[in-house]
């Protein structure tokens, strides 16, 4: 069996659990009771038709070797994978991004169909909360997106939307109980992509030890670049997508621009925060989409690069490290442009391998960092969405930790906002939730340094 | 390094979590307002004297080999193991026994000292409970209810507990960053005996195998005794003392035989709603205290024993149930008695070992099950006790679970009840809180059988 068929499953460890999460919060629809959410989970509860990728489980749950692919779960318990809780008092949004700091950093059973969803009420401004998380073996977090977005309806008035291990259409029949290749499960092209990373890993890793590749630039040591633990912490807010915009369009740059200098201002601020600023720019990784140059062979299949994004956080002026941001992603964007398909997988290969390959002992602690951190912009949902009449509000990516990754941020679009997700390793990333407030001051000198 | 040192750690696996936990029901003090349970939780975390006990994590928490021992934390993260939780509506006992269950099926952080506290708020009856999960390498169940009754007081007007890592007397100075053995951390002697055990298992492993030694019963294969999964249920209810009493005196029996009685009408009934009664009784390992028959030798420090006990289960009246099961304790004190402390141990040994044996791949399949569950009768506190004010209404202990082991009734004395605490494999034990009900009967047909 090919080691890419199991990767996320072999390289999953207590201290770097291998799933994806997503965070949501709804808006009841009017008339909501007080046993509102009680009744809307009996209700989906009573739905058992169930999704095959949300049926399947490891076919050898105990070994942590051996794994021959998916196997049926004949005894599917839905009240185990569907649960529901409530936050404590006062019920602020800080309450509910503990509990799902809490949820993000423990393992799945791999016993059962690998996810879990948690609706959670108790939020005191009456919305509720979905916590879903799936294992990266089954879907990516792109794909994850796209199957909550397949649920949900643009018409408030719809009250039939599947549940979350549903789907709006009928399943094709297929064999049940046959073991599947894990990777044939794996939806959407990043899952396929990083699937390769082991053996583009092999040849770039090797070429970069021989100095037959460097990296386009040098990423500085910090605070988060260190061996991980198995907690999380996980903080999230919206902003306004028209704001991004207008300094987009004010300074004349791409709006994935401007989220990546307001992710530089906020890292910027909170490592200044903490004393642990590095003199030279920090670095981030940054899956981009990529057209394939050509039709035919495999690797052209591959939609999804990774490019490296000087952040600029040596710079204490917005203006400049906006400025110095979007030159570093055009001049990424053309670097991939000028290698052929091959190198340019190699290259994403080399970048994303960094995160397959540090789990294994003494990578962290030997080598330089390839980059600070990853920050992926996910296209969401365009129109404003409704879950049988729960108007959806925000929706908020938790990603996956590795070791010398201690901080993920993963936004995505929702309509009229940009919904952030920060993911950190609870011992390594103090505080987290202070890079949000940095965030908004970010946002704000932006506007401030391109109103004139 | 001997194995016994870190067995408790080395035999965890995703499937079998072996921490102790324990939950506690409070009435709160008069004139607690609404964020009472959050204020109580501050309060306690400003007191950052941490028992040596629960500052200890495994020197090497990433390998599952080569445990050296303990090791000091030095940036203890109280707020990450105390903490504050709610349940859904409607805030009934069973929301709670869920969010337990839920918990007691997912694996401490080996990163970290080996505990977790959950404060609840919720109830709708206006209590409010705490979830307390340490590692068995840490304390036994016997130990850590010992350590719960420390920190609790039994005047009400008391406003200076302890924390729950706390402790009332100051600890003698002891040099820190020291590896430890692990078993010198096990206190309580079910611990000090457990840790014999692989040693015991050799020798009476091969004496069962050559027929050199039989049990002293056959127990029959039963819906419990399979392997298990990681997810759990738990069930829990108090019963007034008196009525165990009074049932005891009427039928010239100890109150334990009520209490096993209670159990076997209860798994009884069980059973027969599963279709899974067997013809052969149930036999339980019931764990009881054993006098040193001499004071010399290693061998006799051991105070705890294992007696197996026919819970007469194919019998239909409750009152014969009780007599088979009275006469069947009696026997094995005997048994006992009869034996050289040497013998006694091995026997011991067998039956305590048959669970310490069980993760290894084929046992459960391969072997007769040595007995059907166990079924632990654990002193509790003799008076009513308070926490800075909050009265302690009920003490359910939750158990280890293994392979051919899928459930455990443990119980617990409290002031004026008996507390019981039923831990199931979620996935082998449907409906688990029907045992509660079913205990309920079986209580009040004891008491019909014996009220004559």
């Amino acid at each position: 069996m090919p080691v890419t068929d199991s990767m996320f499953l072999l390289v999953e460890t207590r201290e770097h659990p291998m799933h994806v999460g997503g965070l949501q919060l709804f808006e009841k629809p009017e008339g909501a009771g007080p046993e509102y959410l009680g009744e809307l989970r009996r209700d989906l509860l009573a739905n058992t038709e169930v999704r095959g990728l949300f049926r399947r489980r490891p076919a050898r749950p105990v070994s942590t070797l051996g794994y021959l692919g998916w196997t049926e779960d004949t005894e599917l318990d839905l009240d185990y994978h569907f649960r529901h809780s409530a936050l404590p008092q006062p019920g602020r949004v800080r309450e509910l991004l503990e509990l799902t700091s809490r949820w993000h950093g423990t393992l799945l059973d791999r016993h059962r169909p690998l996810w879990e969803i948690h609706l959670v009420e108790g939020l005191r401004d009456g919305r509720f909360a979905m916590y879903n998380k799936v294992h990266h073996a089954l879907l990516d977090g792109v794909a994850a997106l796209r199957h909550l977005q397949s649920i949900l309806s643009d018409d408030p008035a719809v009250r039939d939307c599947p549940p979350p291990w549903g789907s709006r259409q009928p399943e094709p029949a297929r064999p049940a109980h046959r073991p599947r290749s894990l990777l044939a499960g794996a939806r959407g092209t990043l899952g396929q992509f990083t699937g390769l990373a082991p053996a583009a890993m092999k040849v770039a890793g090797e070429a970069f030890r021989e100095h037959r590749l460097t990296l386009p630039m040098q990423a500085p040591r910090t605070m988060f670049n260190v061996p991980i633990g198995g907690a999380r912490r996980f903080a999230a807010q919206s902003w306004p997508l028209a704001r991004v915009r207008t300094v987009a369009a004010a300074a004349g740059v791409s709006r994935n621009d401007v989220v990546l200098a307001m992710c530089a201002g906020a890292l910027r601020d909170y490592l200044i925060e903490q004393r642990a600023l590095p003199d030279a720019p920090l670095v981030a990784m940054v899956p981009v989409s990529l057209r394939p140059r050509r039709e035919d062979g495999a690797a052209s299949g591959n939609a999804i690069g990774a490019l490296l994004c000087n952040l600029a956080t040596h710079k204490p002026d917005p203006a400049a490290r906006l400025a110095t941001i979007s030159e570093s992603m055009r001049d990424g964007k053309r670097l991939f442009s000028e290698l052929t398909p091959l190198q340019t997988l190699l290259l994403s290969g080399l970048n994303v391998a960094a995160l397959g390959a540090s789990p294994l002992p003494g990578v962290v602690t030997n080598t330089r960092p390839p980059f600070n951190l990853v920050i992926s912009n996910v296209p969401g949902p365009r129109r404003q969405l409704y879950w049988n009449g729960a108007r959806l509000d925000g929706i908020y990516p938790a990603s996956v930790l590795l070791d010398g990754q201690a901080v993920n941020i993963t936004l995505t679009s929702n309509a009229d906002n940009l919904d952030f997700g920060i993911t950190g390793c609870r011992r390594s990333v103090p505080h987290l939730q202070r890079i949000l407030t940095h965030l908004d001051t970010a946002l704000a000198e932006l506007e401030a340094a391109t109103a004139a």
